[in-house]
Formats: structure tokens, C-alpha cells, sequence
């Protein structure tokens, strides 16, 4: 590798530890990575190492192994999570974590059979994340790796450079000081935020081409910025890109149809043309070009996957929306256009933990709806209509 | 990959699971590999699966991780063993066993502080494994995987076909039915374990250029072929390739000096030109061109790790042998040429369970003694001296 490219990973990586988890001295640092993002994942290690890292924990992920597990594997292998990688998540409290995406092959699992690949869940695991989620106690970020075949899904050629100039860009690192620069970009995000709690909005409605949806939103509902912080003071960015503001809607409210307007990557495929219908909160059709039996059955896992739990605000000004592209993946793409989520709502974007209408689920999938052509207004509960969004510039004033 | 390249890869799977770990019906099958090995880790994963595997668990470990851990970690990071590590290693009990070896990199670890290589040992599972060893309780087998970079280091070019070639001829491979090839060769090796046991030697002495050394038996020493046997009945081969017959000494009687005849990768580097002194069975004297600290270090581990846990006989009809090759690989330098460990016995070579003379210790190294040139002669307890090899032919006849 060139000496210049070094650099840059050395410097995304530290970036990453520094900001996006925010490791602090004597952590552990568990690092959930795959084996086509080995230099990231070593990277991440000396970064973490230079930190203070009492410890760091790297598990490679292979979906291949996933991939022959559906193929040949018994029924009941679907849905196991063995016992050791239970015990190891349960380890991340109180510690950092740090996972690497980019999915090298987002159409690896397109010749299984989608009800088996839906079935193919850990479940306990995801479980005991949205646990540590709801504790507050583990501070996290997720981090893209550029790969060839990510390069060559995005470009139709395996431009492995252009990726990582694209990913530099919408990170920041291209500035002089990155860490000032997310600094001021995340003060932004809070900015908005503040605005949009402060209209104390009992609705959002989107419209747009094939689009005309109005989804409730609780009394307890908070927009939020993409800042977290544990319950022993460590502020951490979750996402690296991020771009967006955030809430809870209520589930039991959401009616009319929401047209996608991105690629979805999802169970190891790609959902395209997606097309949702909406009653009193509940997704009640799935019309999709490609893909819809996978969403179909995401859908069916438990009694919250087909309720909304999550709208996010992105605006044009996105780094991530500024290059043009169609990551084919949710970092980066969720980023770049306005999304909403099916399944579990996020904690900290309600004033009370738990309540009517916040919904529960084990699945949370985010789909974009975000367009130059998407109209996103605020319904105020004194009958107001306050526009948020117009041709994917931001309307409030800051 | 070409498609004969693939079908060798599959049918060298088929047999490091239906030969090497012999995979029951029902066992998860815990695969330890490394990102270098993937391709080898998803095809032992398929053919476990398609044994009637339960469950395959792939486990990558990463080389550079752990380089990263010794160079900038703190103190406390070096012996540490992960909870979840012990679970998983103690889940193995029962089940099915395969770890993919073949150093990519032998000299990996050469740049770092040779005391700090030393300590980096999670000393916790070392013990789970010898447990699990002496309990018989899991049927294991390490295949190497031939990668370009260890072809580099055997050929000074990267030409992994070649290496492909060599190991594929060391694993019988080449053979028609190479199963029923190995049934053959294991065969013959216990008939020479047969052999030496019908001898009830008092002692072997070894002599060569740089070498004499007699090292004493125990009454209860036996020797073995590479075949062993589950408490639960399921009988595998440890090593593909082997070809050795092997015995424990007794570690309180090995007087002289003995010279390595191959280089030994240990701890990350590689030990050259190795001559060892012993008196009443302990290493006094360590000498070498390269690498002399490294053994010195490993020495200091416990109470047994210097004095000796293995003799093994290996002859030069060995397939290995027969390459012509030095490795740079314990798995398959060790089946090319006669060979002694330092540290713990191996259970199963012993009549009686444990018991004076018997070697304990957490650590276990082969180095390799044998040659042309060197002599191997039994010595029986009623004064009668047996040439067991002379000129790298086997002596008794079958």
C-alpha cells in the first residue's frame, strides 16, 4: 500500500476510535469486523491501543459461513446463537465497540431461500444489543471499509480508490482537522434538533412521487442529533458518516403510502421499487421490483417489525448526498436522503423510556424516502403546517 | 478459481472432516482458521455441514491483531484470555474440532521484544485443550492451508500451485480414493508402534553431526500411531499430513547434546541452526545461529518446559520427506524427519494415566533431529541395542 494511503487509514481509524466511539483509557474494545476488512479492523486496533485500550477484542465476521449455514445447514442451526457469543456481548458493557461495515457482497444470500435466510437470525444477540442500547452502556460507532467488490457494486468497476475517496469525503477526513470539523458538524445536527423540539410537532407528512404519507408522533417524542453518551459520561457519534435528526413516531399512528426512493440492502439481497401501504400504524402491503418476499418476511418476526420506529431528517447539504452515489448500503445511504425504519424504536429519542406507542421489536431496518422532489412538512398540534423540507433544502432558519 | 482448483479444495475439505476430525452426525464442528485460510475455513464448513454438522463455528484469529496487542497493548493485555474464548473452548468437549494452520507470515513477530512474544500466551485455554486432550473428549485435526506468502517463504517466490502441488502430495491426495489410502498408512504406522512396543526399550539414543543423546523410557511408555480415539468412540487423525510413530521419555533421564536439523518457526520468528545440552533430563544449554531467546524464553514457562514430552520416529518414506521441502511448518517439518518436544507428554503414550517421569507443562514445541545422517538406535533393558533407523530407512521389519 502507498504511504499516502497509510495515512488516510491510519487516520480513519482513528477517527473512528477518537470520535465515533470515543474510547476512553482502560476500555475493552470489542471490534466486529470481516475478514475482507482486515486492514481497517488492525488499524482500528492500534488506534484503540494508542487510546488507552485495556484490551481489543477483534471477531471476524464471514458471510460466507453464514451463506453454507443456510445452504446445508439443519433447521435448527438457522436460529442458534451459541452460548460463547452471548457471554462476549455481554462483555461490551461498560466497554467500547466498534464495528466495520460495507458489505463486500450485498447480493451474497440472493440465491437462498429467502424464508430461510429470514429465519437465519441470532436473535439473542440482537437482543442483548438493544438491551446495552437501552442501558445506555456501551459506547459505539460504525465504520465503512472500502473494498474492491463494494467499489465495483457502486461503480460497475472495482475502483477501489474512487470508494475510498467517496467514504473520505463523507467523513470529513479530507479536512484538516477532521475532529474539529465532526465537532461542528454534529453542534449543527443539535442545532436542528432543538428547532424541531421546540415546534412540538403531532405529525409529519411526507409527499412526493408515489409518496403521500402522514405518520403520528407521541407527546414524548424527541428529535435527537446522532450524539449518545453512556451512563458514565462517554459521549460517542454511533455512526460515521451521519447526517441525520431523529425520533420516535407513534407506532399505532401512520397511514397512507411511502414510495423508497434507494436500493435497500437487506438479508443479503437488494430490495428495489419498494412500495409500502400503511393503516393505524401498521404496514398492511409490501409492493416491491425486487425483493419483496424479503421484506415480507422481516415483517412477520415479531409483533413490532410491522409498525414503524424510527423518522430521520437528512437535508441536500448531506456529505453523503453531495457525492451523488448510491452506496447500496444503509450507513451510507440512510445519510443521504431522508428514511424512516420499520421495528424497533431507538432509546433516548423519547422523554419516557417506555410508553403507548413506542414500539418493541427485534428487527429495525431503515428504507430511504428522501428525494429533490419529497415535501416534508411538520403538523403542529395547534393545526399549523410548519414545512421542514423543500426540495431537499432544510426550511427552518438556524 | 479454476474449477480443478476448486474441486482439490473441496475433496481436501471432504477429507480433513471425514478423515482427520472424523465429524458424527449431530457434533458442531469448531473451525479455528485464520483470514488468510478463508476459502479452506468455508469448504470445511460446507463439508461439515454436508457430514451432518449441528452447527459449524468459524473462528478466525488474525496474526496481526495479536502483533498489534504485544507492540502497543499494556502488560496486563499480554496473558489475558477473553471469558468468552474459555466458553467457546470448553463447548469443544463432545464435538468436532479443525484448525487450519500454515503460517502466512512465520517471521511476524521477529520485530517485536522476544520477552514480550513470550509472555503473549493465554496460558487458560492452553489448559482447556490439554484437559480436553487428556479427557479424550474431542476428535480434532489441523490441515494446513498452502497461501502465496508461505509459498514465498519455501520457494522464494509466491507460487502457490506449487505449494498446492506439495501438500496435496503430502495428504495423498493424488491418491484415487484417499481415503481408503490414509486407512492404509495408518495402517502401517501401527504396525510399527506394534513393533517398538514389542521391543520394551529402556531408552533411545540418538547420534549424528552435532549430536548424541540417549534419552530414557518409561516402563508405561508407548508408542502410537497418529490415530486416536474419543471416549465416545469416534476415532480421528490429529494431523494431515503425519507420519510419525511416538512415544513420552522419561523427563528425568536425557543426557547430551542434540542438534536441530530444520528451522523451527516459534512464537512469530524462526529458530535456525538450534543445539540443545541436557543433563538428567533438563535443557541446561540452549544454543543458536537465530532465535536462541525465543527458546530460552519458552524454557522458563513452568516447571516442565525444559525437559522433553515427545520422541517420534518419522522415516524417509514419509511423503513430506519424500517433497524434499522445508516447510517453515511444524505440521509438516515434523512428519519430514524424526523429531523431540520439550514440554507436557502427549496423553494416550503412557500406560498409566500420569505418574512419575511424565512430563507436565503448558507448553509443547517439536524440533526436528532426523537426517541422512543420523542414527537411531533402541536400547533394551537387557543390554541389547536395536538399530531402529539407519540412513532414513526403518530397520525392523514389517
Amino acid at each position: 500500500m502507498a504511504a499516502a494511503a497509510d495515512r488516510r487509514l491510519e487516520r480513519y481509524a482513528e477517527l473512528a476510535v477518537r470520535v465515533g466511539a470515543n474510547v476512553a483509557e482502560g476500555q475493552t474494545v470489542f471490534i466486529s469486523s470481516e475478514p475482507a476488512h482486515l486492514l481497517l479492523a488492525r488499524a482500528l486496533t492500534r488506534a484503540a491501543y494508542a487510546a488507552g485500550a485495556a484490551y481489543v477484542d477483534v471477531l471476524y465476521r464471514d458471510p460466507h459461513i453464514r451463506h453454507a449455514m443456510v445452504e446445508y445447514g439443519p433447521d435448527a442451526a438457522l436460529a442458534y446463537t451459541p452460548e460463547w457469543l452471548k457471554v462476549r456481548a455481554r462483555e461490551g458493557a461498560g466497554n467500547a465497540n466498534i464495528a466495520t461495515v460495507g458489505d463486500a457482497e450485498p447480493t451474497l444470500f440472493a440465491d437462498l431461500d429467502p424464508e430461510r435466510v429470514g429465519r437465519a437470525r441470532m436473535t439473542e444477540l440482537a437482543e442483548i444489543a438493544l438491551g446495552q442500547l437501552g442501558e445506555h452502556s456501551v459506547n459505539w460507532t460504525a465504520v465503512a471499509c472500502p473494498t474492491a467488490q463494494w467499489a465495483e457494486q457502486i461503480f460497475g468497476e472495482p475502483d477501489l480508490e474512487r470508494l475510498w475517496d467517496a467514504v473520505a469525503f463523507a467523513v470529513r477526513l479530507d479536512e484538516a482537522d477532521p475532529v474539529a470539523a465532526w465537532r461542528g458538524h454534529i453542534r449543527e445536527l443539535k442545532g436542528r434538533a432543538e428547532q424541531l423540539n421546540a415546534l412540538h410537532l403531532d405529525a409529519v407528512r411526507y409527499r412526493g412521487p408515489g409518496t403521500d404519507l402522514t405518520v403520528g408522533l407521541l407527546e414524548c417524542s424527541l428529535w435527537r442529533a446522532p450524539e449518545d453518551e453512556t451512563v458514565s459520561g462517554i459521549t460517542f457519534v454511533p455512526n460515521m458518516p451521519t447526517e441525520e435528526v431523529f425520533t420516535t413516531p407513534d407506532c399505532r399512528r401512520a397511514d397512507g403510502v411511502v414510495a423508497s426512493t434507494r436500493p435497500l440492502a437487506l438479508l443479503g439481497d437488494v430490495v428495489e421499487g419498494l412500495t409500502l401501504t400503511l393503516q393505524a400504524g401498521l404496514i398492511v402491503d409490501v409492493k416491491a421490483t425486487r425483493g419483496a418476499d424479503l421484506v415480507r418476511t422481516q415483517l412477520e418476526t415479531d409483533e413490532g417489525s410491522a409498525r414503524l420506529g424510527e423518522l430521520a431528517l437528512v437535508d441536500g447539504t448531506s456529505r453523503v448526498g453531495e457525492t451523488g452515489l448510491t452506496f447500496w448500503n444503509t450507513l451510507f445511504d440512510e445519510n443521504a436522503a431522508c428514511h424512516i425504519a420499520w421495528g424497533a424504536a431507538i432509546p433516548g429519542t423519547v422523554r419516557d423510556r417506555e410508553g403507548d406507542g413506542v414500539n418493541v421489536s427485534s428487527v429495525h431496518t431503515d428504507f430511504m424516502v428522501g428525494s429533490d422532489e419529497l415535501e416534508v412538512d411538520g403538523l403542529a398540534a395547534d393545526g399549523r403546517t410548519v414545512p421542514l423540507l423543500r426540495r431537499n433544502a432544510w426550511q427552518l432558519e438556524s
